[in-house]
C-alpha cells in the first residue's frame, strides 16, 4: 500500500425528486445567491429548469444565469461566467446538467476567486487556493464530476483540452437523481459507459502496485457498468439499473479506486483529449477508439493485470482475449473502435500526436509518451 | 436503488510515519488545544505516545490527557473526559488507539457540547446538534471508527452497550498507519477480521434490495479480509497485507457498502453487544459466535443472497456450504464459534436474550427480534 490522502467532502443526495430540494440545500449552507450554469436548453424542455428555479425562489436564493455550455466545454463560456460571478459578487455556482456543465461550474468557481486568467490553473502556472462553493444537479452519469475536484475545459483559442484538479472545487453537494438521466440517447449512454470503464481501468493497468482490494473494486465497477448498460439499452426506464449505473459512475472517479496504488496515470484520457479537441468527438467515443489500441500496445508492460482483467471481468484466460472482449463490447453497444468509425482520417494522426504530446508534457508523461509513441498507438486504431 | 444521502467528510492520512504530523494536521484546522485520549499504556511502551506529544508540542498545540480507555469502553471514563474538556474549554478531542479509544473520543466530543447527560444520545432521548472536532491516530484496524460517526459505549452502571451515530462526530482527520498495527496479537487480529466481515455482511444479508455493485463491494471486502488475515497470521510484518487489511476495514463501515440498499439492519451486532456487556467478551469474538448461529436461523429469509455469498466468496454451491465455510474459517483463525468456547454457560442465554432484547427496542428491531427469537438464535451457538 502506497501512502495516500483520501478526502472527499462532497455530500451526495441520491434519489427521486431530490432536485426539488436544491434551494433548501443551498440555503442551508448560508448562501444567498448563485450563478446557475446549464447547457443548450434540454433542461428547459424537460421541465427541470422550472423546478430548479421554483426551489431557488421558494428558498429566497437569488440567481444569475449562464446557459450555452456545450460538451467539450469552452473556456470562452467559462470566462463569461467568471465575469458575471465577479460583477454580481455571487456566492456560489450551481451547475445543472452533465459533466461539461459541472466542469464549467468548477472552473468558474475557481476563476471567480482569482485575479488572473483562469487558464493559469490548467497550464499549472498557478494553483487554486480559493473557490466559490459548487453545487450540482446531474442529468448524466459518466464523469463523476459530481463527486470530484476535476474539471476539463477546452481552450477554444488554442485547441487545448486541459484539466484542473482541486478539492476546493469538489461540489459541496450534488443531487444524483437517476430518473433525470432516463432520457439520455442510446449513443450517449454507450459513450458514458466507456468513460466510466476508462476511469476505473486507467490506474488499474498502469499502477506499479495493486492491492487486491483495489483491483476487485475496479472489476466490480466494470462488471456493473457492462450489466446495467445492457439492461438500459433494452429498457431505458429501468430505474434500478439506471441508479446502479449512476452510482457506479460516481465511484469510478471519486478518488477511491486509486487509493493505495502507486504510479498510475491516465494515458488513454491524455490521448483522447486530442481527438475531442481536433475533431470534436464525444469524449466516450474517443476513448473507445483509443483504449483497445492502447491496451494492445501496453499489455506486455503489465501482463499479469491484463490476464487478471480477462479472467475476472470476462471469464477468459488470456490478456489478448480480454482486450478483444472489451473492444467487441464497445462495438456492440454502439461506440466507435476505429478512427475511421469517427471519420478521422489516417493522415490526421500526426496532428493528434502533436496535440496529445503537448498535454503529455503538462501531465509530466512526455518521457513515456513522446509523440512518436502516441502516433504508434493511434495507428493501431 | 433506494434513496440515500452519502456524506463522509473525514480526511484519511494513510501511510508510514504520518502520526508524526498530527500536531500540524490539528494546527491547520485552527485548533490550539486538545484532550488526548488513549488506553492502558501500550502507546507509551511502543513510543507512539512520545512522538504524538512531540508533534503537538512542536506545533504549539496544548493538551490535557485522559488515559485508561478499555475495550468495551466505559461511560464512566467518557464522563471523566467530558468533565476535563468542559472545565478546560478544550477545542478538540484526539484519540490515539483502537476503536474503543476513537469511540470514547467521539462520545466525549458530543458530550462536551451538551448540557445534559451524554447517555441521552445513546438512548435516543436527545439528538447531537454540536460536537468538538475529533481527530484519531489508529493503532488497530477493525471498527472503521476512523471514518464514521459511530460510537459504541458501555454504561457500566446499567450494563448496556449502546451506540450513537452522527456525522458531527466523524473524525475531521484520521491517521491510518499500518505499521502502528503490526504488534496486534494473532488473537485480536482474528477478532478484528471477524468484526470487519460482520460490518460488511450484516446489510448484505438483511437488506431487501441489493444493487449488484453493493454485493460485489462486500464480497471484495470479505475476500480481501480473508486473504490478508491469512498472510498476516503467517507473516505479521507484511506491510502490504497490513495496509490492505486496514483500508478494507475502513471501507467496511464508512457508509459506502449500504448506500442504495433498503431495509438493512445489524442483528448480529445487536445480539453480540449482550455478550460483551454481560461476559466482557471481545466484540469480534462475540460476533464469530453469533454470526454462524444467526446465519443458520436467518438463511431462508434471503436464500438467494446466501447462495450468492457461498459462490462468490468461497466458490461453493449452496447456502449451507457457505455458512459452514465461514464458520470453519472463523475457527481456523482462532476466533470462538460456540458460546462454550468463550466460557458462556447455556443457562446464561436467557439473561443475554433479555439484554439484547432491550437493545432491540432501542434500535427499533423488537418486532423481528423478540427475546424468544434471540434465545432461539443463541441456542444454535
Amino acid at each position: 500500500m502506497h501512502d495516500f490522502t483520501y478526502y472527499n467532502p462532497t455530500k451526495i443526495e441520491f434519489g427521486k425528486d431530490k432536485e426539488n430540494n436544491i434551494g433548501r440545500y443551498i440555503k442551508e449552507n448560508g448562501i444567498e445567491n448563485v450563478l446557475l450554469v446549464y447547457g443548450t436548453g434540454s433542461i428547459k424542455k424537460s421541465g427541470l429548469y422550472e423546478r430548479i428555479i421554483k426551489s431557488l425562489n421558494e428558498n429566497g436564493v437569488g440567481y444569475r444565469e449562464l446557459d450555452g455550455i456545450v460538451s467539450n466545454p469552452l473556456l470562452s463560456r467559462v470566462n463569461d461566467g467568471i465575469s458575471i460571478a465577479k460583477a454580481d459578487k455571487l456566492q456560489a455556482v450551481l451547475g445543472v446538467g452533465g459533466g461539461s456543465v459541472a466542469d464549467s461550474a468548477k472552473a468558474i468557481a475557481a476563476g471567480a476567486k482569482y485575479d488572473g486568467d483562469v487558464w493559469d490553473f490548467f497550464i499549472h502556472k498557478a494553483e487554486i487556493t480559493e473557490a466559490l462553493p459548487v453545487f450540482t444537479v446531474m442529468t448524466l452519469a459518466a464523469t463523476a464530476s459530481e463527486m470530484n475536484g476535476n474539471s476539463v475545459v477546452m481552450n477554444d483559442a488554442t485547441k487545448q483540452k486541459y484539466s484542473i484538479g482541486s478539492v476546493l472545487v469538489n461540489p459541496v453537494l450534488s443531487v444524483v437523481n437517476p430518473a433525470l438521466m432516463a432520457t439520455v440517447t442510446p449513443e450517449y449512454l454507450a459513450y458514458s459507459a466507456v468513460d466510466i470503464i476508462a476511469h476505473s481501468i486507467e490506474v488499474y493497468f498502469t499502477a506499479s502496485t495493486h492491492p487486491h482490494f483495489n483491483s476487485r473494486l475496479v472489476e466490480s465497477i466494470v462488471k456493473s457498468v457492462i450489466e446495467t448498460t445492457e439492461i438500459l439499452l433494452a429498457d431505458p426506464d429501468n430505474y434500478e439499473a439506471r441508479g446502479e449505473f449512476a452510482w457506479v459512475a460516481t465511484q469510478a472517479l471519486n478518488g477511491l479506486t486509486p487509493a493505495g496504488t502507486a504510479g498510475g496515470s491516465f494515458p488513454n484520457h491524455m490521448i483522447e483529449h486530442s481527438l475531442s479537441a481536433l475533431y470534436n468527438v464525444a469524449h466516450g467515443a474517443g476513448l473507445s477508439i483509443v483504449i483497445p489500441a492502447w491496451m494492445k500496445w501496453y499489455k506486455e508492460q503489465n501482463i499479469t493485470q491484463f490476464e487478471r482483467f480477462a479472467k475476472e471481468v470476462f471469464g477468459l484466460d488470456s490478456a489478448d482475449a480480454g482486450i478483444e472482449a472489451l473492444e467487441t463490447w464497445f462495438a456492440k453497444i454502439g461506440s466507435p473502435v476505429r478512427l475511421a468509425d469517427a471519420d478521422i482520417p489516417r493522415d490526421g494522426i500526426d496532428a493528434l500526436a502533436d496535440n496529445a504530446g503537448e498535454l503529455a508534457k503538462v501531465w509530466g508523461m512526455a518521457e513515456q509518451y513522446p509523440k512518436e509513441t502516441i502516433a504508434e498507438i493511434l495507428k493501431k486504431a
